[in-house]
């Protein structure tokens, strides 16, 4: 397919009038439209606005879409205990591919083409059938909580790493290896150490296989956990194997500068969840100090209960205005850093190469927007404009791998029904 | 006119199944859609999915809006004196009324219905022609700049005076009183003790003329009066008449305790912006701490350069998510409080009567919006759902006393006009 618009390549490459050849899976041209006609004649063309790199939404919890906004304005606690873990200990293996089929249908209808997808204890293969039936790229992973957990959803520790490996055995690399396995515990406190150090174990034994875990989010979790390991929960998880390049910890708000020289130094990714931050009151994560020292950060939307919104182009300029005002500088966190955490740093969190830039070679991964809004006029910086006036409702065109998955309204699957299930089930199960 | 939906008829009123009745200028009818179709059965019918009252976009810049994302991740010295202030000096008089509605079409689009808008020193009457003939209601005025300020917008103090004079005369209580005059001093910094002192006389010769100006955004700003004055920037206000009731106040980021209560015991109106706030580092205003001291506050999008949008659902959202992680208190400004700021509060603000909720005998200005998005499955709380999913570009209809303004892509004016020339002159004004 052939794709005219302006390029965003990548965060400092932007082509006027240019155009994306992709053949198959990848990408086999990026440049001037009229080159691309001429040596892509035959190529089947698409004209849009802005083509993008697709976003990688590197922290998200497909299955909790069911419970968009069931505890706004309610303190941490009480929406984790009374509201969310009791959903997902009620959902059933239809609400659950229900669930995570409205998630991914809201991440392609705004752009995001590759998640990081903390699943849940109980039904994750459903996410991952549906992962594979919607087209989406992703890291998935069902969770594993062993201890300090409810009723419903705690789980023992063989149980919860034994069923993990069947997971990986069967989903890791399917679908054209568009789909991949994280071993995904839910976070320190859940977990005892027998868990997380089989989880380090599991991930060592199957090639690609990363590891996806909350981190440091609030200042109760970091208390408890030094209560319990007489260290910082980023120590901690240092101790039992859970820093390094294959590892995702989302959130990471509250570190001490030893934290932070443990990540830089172990090459562990962060995702940055502005708004979930935000809302929760959990506090604003030192992003610019983590890039200042050489950290991965990449961006995601966490769940549909805390954000409420799958849309990555709201994190993108929550993450840069967040920044600016914490820091009281203006300048801190440019349009251009936002982009790259939501692109080639999501790849990177995500595991998978050649991601995240419109270059030869590179993965079939692309959205088309549209500047039809009065909101885009004028547009002085493309790059600029993503990040701070777009919205998920501009794109028109997502494409995951070289196929189609989104077109101005069309989808791969039927969304009608996705969405007149969900609306009913989320009454049943959320309860 | 009938418009059958959920009607969020203010923040604490849902009716499921509902309906609005219109006539003329006027609401006749809130309540079930079954009794609005018998009692009217001849009126025309729309149908959406959610009704609600129409926002008010308390502090905004619409001349800007050629400016917008023109000087992104700058400092806000820069910011100003580099990039908006010469673009507004450069701007004639067709550059101000295409400026103009765009920045109404991005309201109207996205469900704003009344602005207070802080114009420029030139070519004022352009935006109030421009608020006439696009529909929407307004309280305009042209700014007051009468010391230290860049050439091309410095004015003699009674110049500046008189020119208002005349547009009050011209244009306070016109098309059919849905445009009035707020008397726009830029900020104390920019203007003579003079100046001030005349703005408040002038206010008070024309019967519901308000004021309109920024204070306190800034440390700096605060700093420079203290120095000059001796005393706090809202003392000094209140010292020329500028607090009171009548008295819109941007920002008021940086306040002491005795201001505050100043501002309480005033009556004053104050317009938080916290987009704005954010990107150009100024800090977080004590919303929470103004509502506890029954302070009016609204919520604006400020302007282009520094939003980079109109859209008012970004700002409902982020009033509530910046309070809540400021504070560390994820009960703090709830969804219905935020939806109170952009409704009844913003109609104060802008010193309308009979604005900002859906009764009966109030006036017919209201929104439909769409919830077709995967991001509006599921809905649990209406008014929830505004504050915290939906985007602008949901709105499919808007009405401003009584009269169609926006539907479903289409306008009052030729929007595709409007757009392209908006595109040309930003080329060749913001240079």
């Amino acid at each position: 397919m052939l794709v005219a618009g302006t390029v965003v390549a990548d965060s400092t490459t932007v082509v006027d009038d240019g155009a994306v050849v992709t053949e198959d899976d990848r990408i086999v041209f990026v440049g001037d439209r009229e080159a691309a006609l001429e040596r892509y004649p035959d190529h089947e063309r698409r004209t849009v606005d802005i083509v993008a790199p697709g976003l990688v939404g590197a922290h998200v919890h497909s299955v909790q879409s069911l419970g968009r906004g069931i505890a706004d304005d309610e303190p941490l606690l009480e929406w984790l205990f009374d509201h969310v873990l009791p959903m997902e200990a009620a959902m059933d293996a239809e609400a659950t591919r229900t669930a995570a089929l409205l998630g991914y249908l809201e991440c392609l209808e705004s752009g995001v083409t590759t998640v990081v997808d903390h699943l849940s204890v109980h039904h994750a293969e459903e996410a991952f059938e549906a992962a594979g039936e919607i087209g989406i790229r992703g890291l998935l992973g069902k969770v594993l909580m062993d201890r300090d957990s409810p009723d419903g959803l705690v789980e023992a520790t063989e149980t919860g790493l034994a069923e993990s490996e069947r997971l990986i055995r069967e989903y890791h690399g399917a679908f054209d290896d568009r789909v991949r396995y994280a071993v995904t515990p839910r976070f320190a406190v859940t977990c005892s150490e027998a868990c997380l150090r089989g989880a380090r174990e599991l991930a060592d034994s199957y090639d690609g296989v990363r590891i996806h875990t909350h981190a440091s989010e609030n200042r109760d979790e970091i208390a408890t956990v030094e209560e319990r390991r007489g260290m910082r929960n980023i120590a901690w998880l240092d101790e039992v194997g859970l820093t390094g390049p294959d590892v995702t910890l989302a959130h990471c708000v509250w570190t001490d500068d030893e934290e932070r020289e443990l990540l830089a130094e172990t090459g562990t990714c962060v995702t940055h969840c502005p708004s979930s931050n935000m809302k929760l009151a959990s506090g604003v994560a030192p992003v610019v100090d983590y890039l200042d020292r050489g950290i991965t950060v990449a961006l995601g939307n966490d769940g549909p209960p805390c954000n409420n919104t799958l849309d990555p182009f709201t994190e993108l300029r929550q993450a840069a205005l967040l920044q600016k005002v914490d820091t009281i500088d203006a300048t801190a966190l440019s349009a251009r850093t936002a982009f790259e955490m939501a692109t080639v740093n999501g790849a990177r969190a995500a595991g998978f190469d050649r991601l995240g830039a419109l270059r030869e070679g590179w993965r079939a991964d692309l959205v088309g927007l549209s500047t039809d809004a009065a909101r885009a006029t004028p547009v002085h910086d493309t790059l600029s404009h993503l990040v701070y006036a777009a919205h998920g409702d501009d794109v028109t065109l997502t494409m995951v791998d070289g196929r189609v998955v989104y077109d101005d309204g069309h989808t791969t699957v039927d969304a009608e029904r996705i969405k007149h299930t969900a609306a009913s089930l989320a009454e049943q199960f959320v309860e």
